[in-house]
C-alpha cells in the first residue's frame, strides 16, 4: 500500500523479521512507541502467530528503552481493531502508551477509557 | 495469592495450559472479557514468552466464541501495567472490549483515550 504511512515507515526505533517499531507521531504521552507488522494488514486477528509474537518481542524491547529513557510509572498496551474501535489507520499498530504519576486526574481503568463513562468500575460501588 | 481474584477465578470461559480467559465483572460494553495468565504476576513485561503467547492464543479464541455471540462491529485489546497505568488488580489481565457503532460519541483513537484529552488526534490539526 503505497499511501499507508506504516508500510515504509520512517525514523524506525527498532526492527525484526516482522515488525518495526517507531515513535507515535501525536504521541499521547512522552515516549509513546507504535509496534506494527511489516506486513499489510488491517487487523491483529488476521495476523500470523508469528507475526504477533514478533510484535510483542519489540515491544518487550521497546520498555526496556523506554525505562531508560523516559522512566515512566507505567505503561497501557494496546490495540484498536476496526473503525468502531477508534481504528483510523488500517495497518495494524500496537500502542505502548507510557504513563506517568499525576499525567490525569485519575487513571483507575485505564484503557476501560475506550468507554468513557465505565473506565473506573471502582465509582460504581 | 489466596486473595487475588484472578488466581483462582470462577466462571471461566476459556483455558488452556497456562492462561485463563473469563467475562469481566464489571463489562464496559456487552461481552468485555478478560485474559489472565494462571501465575500470579503484576506486570506483562514480567511473564515469560510462552505466557505472553498462551494469553495471546486465547484471545484469539475468544474474539471467535464473542463474534460469534455478540457480533460486535470492533474490539479494542489493551493491559493496563501500573497503578499509574491505571491497574487495579496486580495479576496481569488483557482486556478484550468489544465494540459497537454508536457506543460512543466520538470512537476515534481508542485506547489513546487513557489521556482523554488526546484521543482523537485527528482533532489537533
Amino acid at each position: 500500500m503505497t499511501d499507508c504511512p506504516f508500510c515504509n515507515p520512517d525514523n524506525i526505533l527498532l526492527e525484526n523479521d516482522l515488525a518495526f517499531a517507531k515513535y507515535d507521531q501525536y504521541p499521547v504521552s512522552p515516549g509513546h512507541v507504535l509496534v506494527m507488522p511489516k506486513r499489510h494488514t488491517a487487523s491483529w486477528f488476521d495476523l500470523t502467530a508469528e507475526e504477533q509474537t514478533a510484535m510483542f518481542v519489540l515491544a518487550n524491547q521497546a520498555k526496556k528503552l523506554l525505562d531508560e529513557r523516559y522512566a515512566p510509572a507505567g505503561y497501557n498496551l494496546g490495540i484498536n481493531c476496526g473503525e468502531a474501535a477508534g481504528q483510523t489507520i488500517m495497518h495494524v499498530h500496537l500502542h505502548i502508551i507510557p504513563r506517568y504519576f499525576g499525567d490525569v486526574p485519575n487513571p483507575r481503568g485505564g484503557i476501560r477509557a475506550v468507554i468513557a463513562a465505565k473506565q473506573d468500575y471502582t465509582h460504581w460501588v
